[in-house]
Formats: structure tokens, C-alpha cells, sequence
């Protein structure tokens, strides 16, 4: 099994959507190719991988040191014990060769997509969906994996116009999908504004459980705890990044003040990084939610080491809830047992959607069975990569 | 003061050296020049910037992102009050316009190339070396700066052979250059080498007080305190990196065993992550240094809120040492009033050495006088630039 070139492209991902920190409207991402010499039913086996959102795209690492790397090591560098599969945590090593420690900020999400790639490849060439492949080798004890992830909507971002008729208009939408548990944006407004929008999803949802808020990380200390004060009532699911996601000492502050559960987690891009979070930012494992983004923390061979970080500090996988909603955090949710799957349920978009044909029911999917992790049955998707695959 | 151009290149800074962790025989850096359409002496004022080492260039992430959104900035979002020069700080804010927190790896040292630029700007168009405008704008309280700088040598990597008859050549030949104290590498090698290494250079340098070890970042907890136990006789006068940079809580365990300074930071890149490392890693302001690197933590904008942060701490700015020995960082510590200065005393390399006609003497050197970064005064470093210069 030998890698036989490696090809990637940049993709707009404009949108006119804010949150309470950025715009999206240059925002982009990386489509990976790796194309192997190994043949399933007379094809070619590529491994695909599609980026996350928010940190833009990683073309420009990945040309200038991960990609040289690849290609210049020896497929039995690579190859798993049997010789005839790629080991993802082999490839990973190659990859990182010359790599400082510290400093984890673009150059995990260039790596994501790597060993988003390599599981693609390894899932197909076992030929099953990578949920099952994970859940063989991964699998939390004693649990016999369905497929079945409990997912939620995210979505709720302002709009220039006619906020809060758009902001219901969009949650009927998702409960009209099938969700049952919603994520809005707030603190891109002032407190009575944004005690507004609350107010409106929850006319629509009816029970606060059933919503989330996510504030970007734009807190201070003292606006921070406005906030906690203001939405105590509404016993909410969660408040996600309610401030910077550095800044431990303030979480720490804010967990032992409110009893409403708090999310983080997605600027967090690896395992020394996330061990801080949870030696020093006082969060609760029987109550607050873990966000990392698997596709921006160096991917699977990574997020396997902060489930074993987690597991020590005393936090089950059910905390997990991955960030982005691609189909990599879809497959590990769903293989690994987490706690469940971001959903961003625009099927135009290029990520945040599912398979083609799968549906939400009851607020859960059911992971897909073909072989890997499935970017050619989302046609929109592999539309994106009919050029790096001639 | 208008923008016309920003053009950048990677250069390669290729070497065989290695540290405990990684080889440099990639290794590549950014040269940048932001070009305006002031002129001075009938001359046109351009900004130029070269990279720090050990992380690589960053020529990917200036084109994708950071380029574009300065081109796209009007004159007047990034002028200074009077209107006839920029203002860095607003220079900075507009590269990280749509930038999320956290995540601090790659994106610092692109943000610290625009930085350097615009601050060699700014010293241009005042017709002042740029320590002397830093000395004027935030300079230490009843501080009178004459420009000199206490500086240290840095060297004493692994050889693959003739290691020790090498490095007391390498000590003596930075001896001669005027270098007072020295800091060489160890880690690499199991410990009974690494004490060797240390006995050769005690041999000449006399006392531990004149000698730094580096460890780069690579012992686990067992080794880190193999290494105190056997390093602790010689007085030395710092270790270096002993363990993974963000692991604040095994920093905290050693500096609460050993009486050696400690000194670590060139791989935490943010304000954000020198807080986290203040408040968690248990170093002490009268005893250890901090050694966060201007170019690659986005900046002297950003590195003046670093000051911020040690002095809440009671952290002297003497107490800060920054890492690798470019221009930039020889102005900060001039002008700013730092402890010190790293130089790698080499000058056929690109960085890590100072401008032509600048000696060491009795461990010191005196900043030069000439305006801006002085860029222009070193050979060797600004011929790269030729061709970004047309």
C-alpha cells in the first residue's frame, strides 16, 4: 500500500453569517485528496477529507510541510502491522517529524485533515463505515454500537433585518427536521436584546433544556456573569465559550458560581492543551460539555489521547460533543460512544449536514454504512472534489 | 501614509544542527517588506521583517489571510493620531479582523511579521533606531536607556561526531568573541553524555553561573527530575525547556523541588497562554526567566501586553529574556529595558547574529543608531531582500 500523491485545493466557504466575535465572509476551508495504489472493485482507493470551519482553510501549511513529508517517506513507514492497511498514528509521526511541541494552532487542523484521510482509506480498504472500525478498536467497554448519534441544530445567528421573526422561523425549521435540541447565538447584542432572542426560541421550543446558547468567547469577567445571572432562570442546556477559551482561572470562577452547565472546547486544538482546561478550569464531568473540534485538534490519532486525558480527570465520553458537525465528529461520535453531534441542518452547506438520505428522527441519525466515512454520498460535498480525483 | 505593497518569500534556513527534538534540515523562514509611499531622504519607506526560527515561515498563512486584509484596509483605519505614520496596534487589529480566540501556533509569528514591519516603518519616519522609540513610548519607569544589552551565546548542539572536542572549540570561539555567559543543548543524549557535554563546557567557561542548558521541551516527569538531581552542583545558570512547554502543572512540581532558575516560554505564543503559564506553572519572578519570543507571539503590539501581564504577576521585565536572537527582539530588550538577548554568534547566518560593526563586549553589546530595525545594516540578511525590493 503505497501513497501515491497527495492533492488539496482551497473552497470558499462565504456565508453572511456573524457570531458575537467574527464574520464568515471570507472564511474558507481544505479539501484533501490521498491517493493510494491499493484497488477495492476495480477502483482506485482515495482517502477523502473535508476541513472544519471557523479557522479557515490549511492549503498553505500543508504544502509547505506536511505533504513534502508524506511523500517523501517509505510506504513501510506507514504501513499497519499486517503491511497491508496505512496506520493512521504511523502516518501521524511522519507528519509531525520536525515539529516543535507547543504552539497548537493552525498546524493541528492541517493535520486533521491527514488523519481524516488515512481512516478514509483504512475503512475502506476494511470495507466498513469508520464509525465501525472505531468502535472495534476504540469502542467504549461494553457497548455494542448501533450507529445511532443523538444529534442538536446549531445555528441562530444574527441577522441585519428581522432578527427575531428569522431566528423563529429558522427553529421551526429544525423542529420540522426532527431536532429536539437547539443552538442559538448570543452576546453579539446587548443583554436585553439577547434575553429577546432567548425568549423567542423558547416560545417556539417550550422547555429551556431544549436550548443552547453560544456566546464565542467574547465575554469579559464582569459581562460573563451579567449573562450567568440574567439566564439562570431558564435552565438552559448549555452556555457554550462564554468567554476567552485560554482563560481557565475565569472558568474555573464561573463553574463554581452557576449551577447552568457550560460548554467549551472548540478553540482547544490539543492534548496538552485540553489537560490544562481540565487541571486548571474547574469544569464539572457530571454536568458541562467538552467541545474539541476533532478535525482542528490533529484528528482522530489525537482525540484518542484526550478521551484517555478525559477518562483520567474523571469525564466519560457522554460529555463529548465535538464541535462543526462534519462527517469525521459524526463517525467518531457514533464509534467512540460521545455524547453527541453539532448539526448545522442546511443541506446546501458543504459541512454541518449529513449522508444524503439520512434523517433526523426523534433528534437522532443513524450513521451511514458504506465503507469509510462517506464524503461520496453527500453529493454536494464530493462534488468539491471531482478535480482533485481525475 | 499609504500601503502600496506587501511581498513576501520563504527563505530556507537549512542547517544540519539538531536539538533534543527536532532537525533543522527544513527548516525555512519568511522575509516580508511592507511597502508606503513615504519617502524619506528621496528615498521610498519600506517596513522589512524577517522571520524568527525553529517554526517555520510563514508565507502560506500572509498570502491566504493576512495580506489581503491590509491591502483591503483604508490609510486612514491604520494612521497614527497625527495622520502621517501607522499605528501598529491598529495595523494588528486590522490582520486579525475574523480571527477566533485561542489557537495561538502559526498565526503569531505571520501577525509578527506584520508587526516588525510596521514598527520598522514607524522608527523610519521618526528617523530613530526602533529601541529608542520603544524607550520613549513604554520604556521602564526612570529608565535612561543608552542602548546596551546584556547578551548571551546560544549554541552547543548535538554533533554526529567529535561531539565534545567540538563544542569546546565552539565555547572558546564565543569566548573570544567577548560572550559571557553560554548556553548549550542537552537532552539529546542519555544523561552520562549530557554530564560530559557539561564538564566540557565548565572546563572552559570556570564557573556554572556562566553556563544555560537547554533541553527543548523533551523530558517526561522521571527524566526531568533525573536531570535536577544531576545537574543541581553546578550552579548553573538556568535549565532550559526542561519539559513540554504547556504543561504547567509538571513546571510547577520542579520549581517547587529545585533551587536552579528555570526558563521556558519560546514555544507559548499569546498573551493568553504567558498568563495561563503565570498563573499555573509555579515559576518565580526573583529566580526564573521567561523567554517568549516577539517575533512569533505576534509582536511587540502583543508583547507589550506579555509586560502587562509579568508586572500583575510581579514579574520584573528583567526577569525576560526572548528567544532567538533577531533584530527585533534586540530592540525590545534595548528599548523596553528585558534582561537580555539571545545570539546565536554565527554571522553567516541569517539571524542570531546583530549589524554589521556590532561586537560583543564583556557579554554586551550597544544597539545600533541607525533608524528602523536596521535590517539594511546586516549584509548578509538584507540581501535576501534584494528581490522583494525591486
Amino acid at each position: 500500500m503505497r501513497i501515491l500523491a497527495i492533492r488539496e485545493k482551497t473552497v470558499p466557504l462565504a456565508s453572511s453569517l456573524r457570531n458575537a466575535n467574527i464574520g464568515f465572509g471570507a472564511m474558507t476551508a481544505s479539501a484533501l485528496v490521498v491517493a493510494t495504489d491499493a484497488v477495492r472493485e476495480g477502483k482506485p482507493v482515495n482517502g477523502l477529507a473535508f476541513d472544519s470551519i471557523g479557522r479557515y482553510g490549511h492549503g498553505g501549511l500543508l504544502r509547505e510541510r506536511f505533504i513534502p513529508r508524506l511523500l517523501a517517506a517509505k510506504p513501510e513507514d506507514y504501513a499497519d502491522a499486517r503491511g497491508d492497511n496505512i496506520d493512521p498514528a504511523k502516518l501521524w509521526a511522519i507528519a509531525m517529524q520536525d515539529e516543535k511541541p507547543g504552539g497548537h494552532g493552525e498546524r493541528p487542523g492541517a493535520l486533521g485533515l491527514i488523519d481524516a484521510a488515512a481512516w478514509d482509506i483504512v475503512a475502506k480498504l476494511e470495507g466498513k463505515p469508520l464509525w465501525r472500525v472505531l468502535a472495534e478498536r476504540f469502542g467504549a467497554d461494553g457497548m455494542a454500537p448501533d450507529g445511532t448519534v443523538a444529534v442538536y441544530a446549531s445555528g441562530g445567528h444574527y441577522r441585519p433585518s428581522g432578527d427575531l421573526d428569522g431566528l423563529k422561523d429558522e427553529i421551526r425549521r429544525y423542529v420540522d427536521l426532527g431536532h429536539m435540541r437547539i443552538k442559538i447565538k448570543i452576546g453579539g447584542a446587548p443583554l436585553a436584546a439577547d434575553l429577546k432572542r432567548v425568549e423567542a426560541a423558547l416560545a417556539i421550543l417550550g422547555t429551556g433544556s431544549a436550548l443552547a446558547l453560544d456566546c464565542n468567547g467574547t465575554f469579559d469577567r464582569a459581562r460573563a456573569f451579567e449573562y450567568l445571572d440574567a439566564l439562570a432562570p431558564y435552565g438552559l442546556a448549555w452556555l457554550e465559550e462564554p468567554v476567552d477559551p485560554l482563560d481557565f482561572e475565569l472558568h474555573r470562577e464561573l463553574a463554581a458560581t452557576t449551577p447552568m452547565p457550560l460548554a467549551t472546547g472548540e478553540n482547544i486544538f490539543s492534548v496538552a492543551d485540553a489537560r490544562n482546561l481540565l487541571r486548571h478550569g474547574g469544569l464539572r464531568p457530571a454536568r458541562d460539555w467538552l467541545q474539541m473540534d476533532i478535525s482542528l485538534s490533529y484528528g482522530i490519532v489525537e482525540y484518542l489521547r484526550m478521551l484517555e486525558v478525559m477518562a483520567a480527570h474523571g469525564w466519560s465520553r457522554r460529555r463529548a460533543l465535538p464541535h462543526a458537525g462534519h462527517l469525521l465528529a459524526l463517525h467518531a461520535a457514533a464509534g467512540l460512544g460521545l455524547g453527541g453531534h453539532e448539526s448545522a441542518p442546511d443541506p446546501t452547506h458543504l459541512i454541518g449536514g449529513f449522508p444524503d438520505g439520512v434523517s433526523v428522527e426523534h433528534g437522532t441519525v443513524r450513521a451511514p454504512e458504506d465503507p469509510g466515512v462517506g464524503i461520496e454520498r453527500k453529493a454536494n460535498l464530493y462534488a468539491v472534489f471531482r478535480d482533485l480525483l481525475d
